[in-house]
């Protein structure tokens, strides 16, 4: 039976505040490494399926995103297939 | 100026045990959704370059992932380049 690794995205809407992405920006100087102006932290979930990447489950996995794994008032998310077989 | 922005994905190994990935697993058939046989979750950073990311700059990306943004005894990261230019 094929299976599929769906991958789902959830990052902070750009106009709220991202204070674990500020630290993140903030050490970088201090431990040496110069040239990056801004980060953004976010969460990967990745989702294997029992059967196939098909519309169906990827309806099934945006439903879940948007209702449980991402707080959508904050957050944005997407979904991707990542591999079609392991 | 060309700017970049590259994404590191940090993800928990293979081996290691991801108690947020089980409960995410356990609560989503709760919740109604099945054909889901495992969940992992992890973190992506989304890194804004001040200049192009090229070789020089992800090598320090990749430096960076593994002193700092990644704990690489229990953790996987991968870096990419997502876009180009905004």
């Amino acid at each position: 039976m094929p299976v599929a690794r769906v991958v789902v995205d959830v990052m902070l809407k750009p106009e709220i505040l991202d204070p674990q992405g500020q630290a993140v920006q903030r050490a970088l100087p201090r431990l040496g490494f110069d040239g990056i102006s801004d980060v953004r932290q976010g969460k990967r979930f990745e989702l294997e399926l029992d059967g196939p990447a098909d519309e169906a489950a990827l309806a099934r996995i945006r439903e879940a995103a948007e209702t449980f794994l991402a707080n959508t008032v904050i957050e944005d998310f997407t979904v991707r297939i990542e591999e079609e077989a392991k």
